[in-house]
């Protein structure tokens, strides 16, 4: 009689994209035939860059050789990658930081779900709604809510929904928060923050003394020069705000898996006597204690994105992906569709037509279309009523998919 | 005033490697000339195998190309890896598994200190002393236990003292336990678990309907053909264990990361109400919700293990290892001092001369042979006294090393 841990117990039916793929693994079953075009989990298709490439055969041959082999990579990550991360996405954009500041991890992914583990059991959440489902779910099995209501909302957590009124990026909570999640370039909606509004959210964490976890893994999409990548370029976040930063999307590292978070050292908690503790050194303890580091070569890998060949490399699979989001808007626009994001970042939110459920309408684009895309209300209440299209896909495949979808609709 | 996990307050000192690691380099910047040879930490030191090397830069090929290229990895891993597992790692040895019971990680450090998460906060955890540290410490930051005592125990969980009485591989608890963890071959000890105390701790797991974790990640090491490798060999093992392999120390892939974990469907734990749910369940969700699955490239080296070349010459890796602890077991035991292990792990665990305690000991070495050892006492109370003796290195550094120890303690 081993207990489990009945947090889990309360999650709603299983991860999104797992369900995801067993509607398309049946359809497909089903329709040998159909050629399936997949904007659903938001995965990306180009091959690596020539210089991540490069990157890699260069460490893999040292890893074959006695002088060039590595064992256990440094807690944190080599220097030669901390420092590429410390001078192009921080210097170059006015920030400073350490690199004691920076924790190199497999994927943003994994630290927007571990990083609840350093906080008390009993800490208020708050989430955008819709939402990355990591953040919520990782916090139910964490014991920090109670069940779910009729909407799908876990009782404890406070969710701000985002609605076509306030462009899919609501204001920070008006009850008492202790931690928030706040996702930008958003996944799913595709809207991004501007200036003006992360300083409210910075304001309101340092107000509250409450802690903002910003996950930035999207902002390689960013167009607009004058929106903020880093939440450190608004005054006063390193006093309230860890920042997540992928290479998945950036550079095309799905399958490769490094990211990194930034926990400044000026950021602290508070025990339950008010003694004030950094969170950094509880990240560090955490990760020495439950993680391994990245590969030697992955991390050779990342570094090469920071080159000017990575760069402009990796940059033009970015102009790619964010061309396919200009086709998708033009064109789904142009036949009556209700659109939003696609602009900085790789999704497409779209309203589903016809006030269709949107579980009902990704099965509708599914069976009709042979179009994989992500029903909305996966991502919370609020995403009802959409779906979310991703621009991860060839030019070939987009253009394919909106005279399809534009079919399915009759439009 | 956002709390803190108070459960990090309660570990002691830092997670023992970066604290080796703290001592090693204040030595050096002291004693710039000093040659120090590492003994310490269980990192290996011999490069990727020509198999490996081969199967990496296939995999990086294919990632650079448009056809080749692969995004996020199937969940639990590729087929390929899972099937190469199956057949060689468990059909060969007479067990019969699924891939669906197989997770493919990045490593059975992160698998060993995540696997708590699934089971209820009040479960009591029993643990070997000496302990590999991610057992006990994983299950202090999730809030399982008090305080650490004198001698540095955490109130509520069960010690079982590895002695060299009962050649370090202590019987199961006597008291209730939910949940114990098995390391065989022991890290630190060296001990391995014949099949008769397997089959001890496989009745006592049925009987308690208590869950076996058995970390096996030094399995590759065993010499004697008679010796189960896995738990699966015991009859009865897959209703009550929890399995963890590792490519780490079998094919020098601490800086590549690749491991696995078993969860059988037969395996299950229980709600308030009684109620009996897979473990394969909870662990497929906490995987798929925060994971992202181990880099194509990784598991095709993984798989190429299990090729024959890759078999062959990991093999010879171990024998050249193993003969590394046959030296020190000679050399050190033909001057008197007292060894245990080594014979089917990498780990020399030698009891410390002249009553030294194991820091005292550690200390010594360090300064007066410049060789890094680990001190028996970072793994637990019944550690104090002795040191582990890695035997991962080249065989003249070995030789030198053993030289080194003899003339420090004039012998």
């Amino acid at each position: 009689m081993t207990r489990i841990n009945e947090g889990y117990r309360k999650l709603q039916a299983g991860y999104l994209f797992p369900e995801i793929g067993r509607r398309v693994r049946a359809f497909q079953e089903q329709n040998a035939s159909a050629k399936i075009i997949r904007l659903g989990i938001g995965d990306v298709t180009l091959p690596l860059v020539p210089a991540v490439v490069e990157a890699l055969r260069e460490a893999v041959d040292e890893m074959g050789t006695p002088q060039g082999f590595r064992g256990y990579a440094p807690d944190q990550g080599y220097d030669f990658l901390l420092e590429a991360i410390l001078e192009d996405d921080y210097r170059a954009r006015g920030v400073a930081l350490e690199a004691s500041e920076i924790f190199v991890s497999d994927g943003s992914k994994q630290d927007s779900g571990n990083i609840q583990e350093i906080f008390g059991p009993t800490c208020r959440i708050a989430v955008t709604d819709p939402v990355y489902p990591v953040y919520v779910d990782t916090n139910v099995m964490a014991g920090r809510t109670g069940a779910a209501g009729a909407l799908g909302r876990y009782e404890g957590i406070a969710y701000l929904d985002g609605t076509e009124a306030n462009g899919f990026v609501p204001g920070p909570p008006a009850q008492r928060v202790d931690l928030a999640y706040l996702c930008s370039p958003n996944n799913p909606t595709g809207a991004v923050a501007t200036r003006a509004q992360l300083e409210a959210w910075v304001a309101w964490a340092r107000r509250e003394d409450a802690v903002l976890v910003f996950d930035a893994a999207y902002d390689a999409y960013i167009q607009d020069p004058a929106l903020p990548h880093s939440i450190y370029e608004i005054p006063g976040a390193k006093d309230c705000a860890i920042e997540m930063r992928s290479y998945s999307k950036r550079a095309g590292f799905t399958g490769l898996r490094c990211a990194y978070t930034v926990v400044p050292k000026a950021l602290s908690g508070t025990t339950a006597t008010g003694e004030r503790v950094p969170l950094r050194e509880l990240w560090a303890r955490r990760q020495s204690t439950k993680f391994n580091g990245v590969p030697y070569l992955v991390q050779r890998a990342a570094a090469a994105v920071h080159s000017p060949a990575g760069r402009k490399q990796t940059q033009e699979q970015i102009a790619h992906y964010m061309g396919n989001a200009e086709r998708l808007r033009d064109g789904l626009g142009a036949a009556g569709f209700s659109l939003f994001g696609g602009e900085h970042a790789p999704y497409i939110w779209m309203r589903t037509p016809s006030g269709l459920g949107s579980w009902e309408c990704f099965d509708r684009l599914l069976r009709d279309a042979h179009v994989v895309t992500t029903p909305g209300a996966g991502f919370g209440a609020c995403g009802e009523g959409y779906v979310r299209i991703s621009a991860f896909n060839s030019r070939e495949n987009v253009d394919e998919a909106i005279a399809r979808i534009r079919r399915a609709f009759g439009r």
